[in-house]
């Protein structure tokens, strides 16, 4: 069953789509305190300061999504993603100057905390003769960045984050922060390194306890396309907005042509494409006429492709600002 | 498909899945170190001590597999557990004088740190003013049981912490266990809380690189039955270890029938039957002869229902020892 393809029937095709997957959703349950907390923090950010202009805003999108395969979950399809780019460009986003709400995966890697092992209590942290505890000298730099310069983030409310687990989450929350996201206009970007399903089980189609597994020898799941949001975003949720998206593919043979048709398909402003292998190392930034490689400066031990990449968007960003100022 | 019922082919059926699994499962990375730490471990508490005898040996497995749909693993199925019941139990082995083999899946709730919340260092440290850091107040006890306790365990080798992620390191590692496991007979236990896939791809029918969404608007994966190890284990990998199992179900009506089902087919000496919403709560201890209702002491605010558990299956451990030195 292909998806029907005529162009006439397409857009159409997609609204319901889009109805149908929120309409199959179960309710987000914090969704009250999750639009407060956000208008909150794109008021105080929007607001112009001293040199009577606001700060631009990011929304980062971060880690994988699951699709569930039963409503009382047990079972559920995940695509993996450490979070390792979200978490890593946030840093670079505030030091750039914007005020970024971090949209996560729960569990994922959180900004300022990616030179952290992967259980930071037990492995940071030792019992001295005292029964005190303190910190492992080798992990002492890496806990004082991560609780420090975190707290200094959220605190002075340039960070906000938002944690998600299921598709269904996600996409809710996503169109949530579109809302206030569009009264910025073009001061907004939208940077969704998320690695979001491409499939789902729509709810109603889902048995409600786990599913048995005596007697059959093979389990067939079926799944249903998510559908292409990214489209909806630009369209409708906040057009005006600065919108990158990423590619990752295993095989680079396909990369830069899928990456180049998601930015035509989903009318980005630009895509990142990045192979699975070397993604910390170089990725190519793809836009209507360009496509700039960037790489992480292998002279300095701790430099990240974000580094080059954040510093590259941000310029993009500006001159897209300043565009749009002309055009009014 | 279904699997072949008659019990004459059944054995032979199941030698065969097992063989077709483990000759499907790519190579486990860090065998030789696993089973150099597991060979000092098991040598070092099942030395007699002074009284005699040595110490007796618990698995305890813990959380829940993947199974991989791509060889270049970005989706796979997942299986909800949250390793609390795995944690938990594994440090009331410990205070019941056993020795702790802790297989669990990586990210997992950790034993001695389940008061923890969910991002412990984020969320129990601060930054003071001459920046430097310090817990917070309300988590200063948590802090100090997760990393005193835990580190007091590990360094006094009473407990071995082994991880895994995909439902073939797993099976791997659990086989690899079983082997030191067999040679201390009836002090060994297996205590199999992880939640393990049912079902799997196998490695040779997955592709190599990303599933490509595009162009189809279903996705149908097909699964195979992940052999039934536990059966293994008992008839062949360690015989005369004491095994429980765990069956959860969301469904109460068919709970108890389940469990029994499983005694019976896995010839386990014990199944220990909990529900999703009350599993903390209470279970039921089903053996052969009897169905032991189990609650945690809800007058005492910290207790946990692993508390009476443990303390009963360590009884009837004690008892299956004694009668395997009557019956030699």
């Amino acid at each position: 069953m292909d998806a029907p393809n005529g162009s006439q029937n397409s857009e159409q095709t997609l609204d319901s789509e889009v109805k149908a997957f929120f309409d199959s959703a179960p309710p987000l349950h914090n969704s009250n305190d999750v639009i407060q907390k956000l208008n909150h923090f794109i008021q105080l950010n929007s607001s112009p300061s001293e040199n009577g202009v606001g700060r631009r805003i990011v929304c980062v999108t971060s880690g994988g999504t699951t699709a569930p395969l039963e409503q009382r979950c047990v079972r559920y399809v995940d695509n993996f993603s450490s979070g390792h780019r979200g978490a890593t460009s946030t840093e670079y986003f505030l030091k750039a100057g914007y005020a970024v709400i971090f949209l996560y995966r729960r569990g994922s890697f959180q900004p300022f905390c990616r030179s952290l092992p992967g259980d930071p209590l037990l492995e940071c942290f030792e019992a001295t003769e005292g029964l005190n505890i303190q910190v492992r000298e080798a992990y002492s730099k890496a806990v004082k960045t991560a609780i420090v310069d975190h707290h200094a983030a959220v605190a002075s409310g340039l960070l906000l984050k938002l944690p998600f687990s299921t598709v269904f989450e996600y996409l809710q929350m996503l169109q949530i922060i579109s809302r206030p996201m569009k009264d910025i206009g073009p001061c907004a970007m939208f940077y969704l390194a998320a690695a979001v399903s491409d499939y789902y089980v729509p709810w109603k189609d889902m048995v409600e306890h786990k599913i048995q597994s005596d007697g059959s020898y093979l389990l067939d799941v079926k799944l249903v396309q998510v559908p292409k949001m990214l489209s909806v975003l630009r369209k409708d949720w906040a057009p005006l907005a600065f919108c990158i998206s990423f590619k990752l593919e295993t095989d680079t043979n396909i990369l830069l042509n899928k990456a180049r048709g998601a930015l035509e398909k989903y009318n980005m402003h630009a895509v990142v494409a990045n192979e699975l292998s070397t993604r910390k190392e170089k990725v190519v930034v793809v836009t209507i006429d360009d496509k700039i490689t960037v790489t992480r400066d292998k002279s300095k031990a701790d430099d990240d492709v974000e580094n080059p990449l954040i510093k590259l968007l941000s310029q993009r960003h500006s001159s897209y600002i300043e565009d749009s100022k002309r055009m009014r």
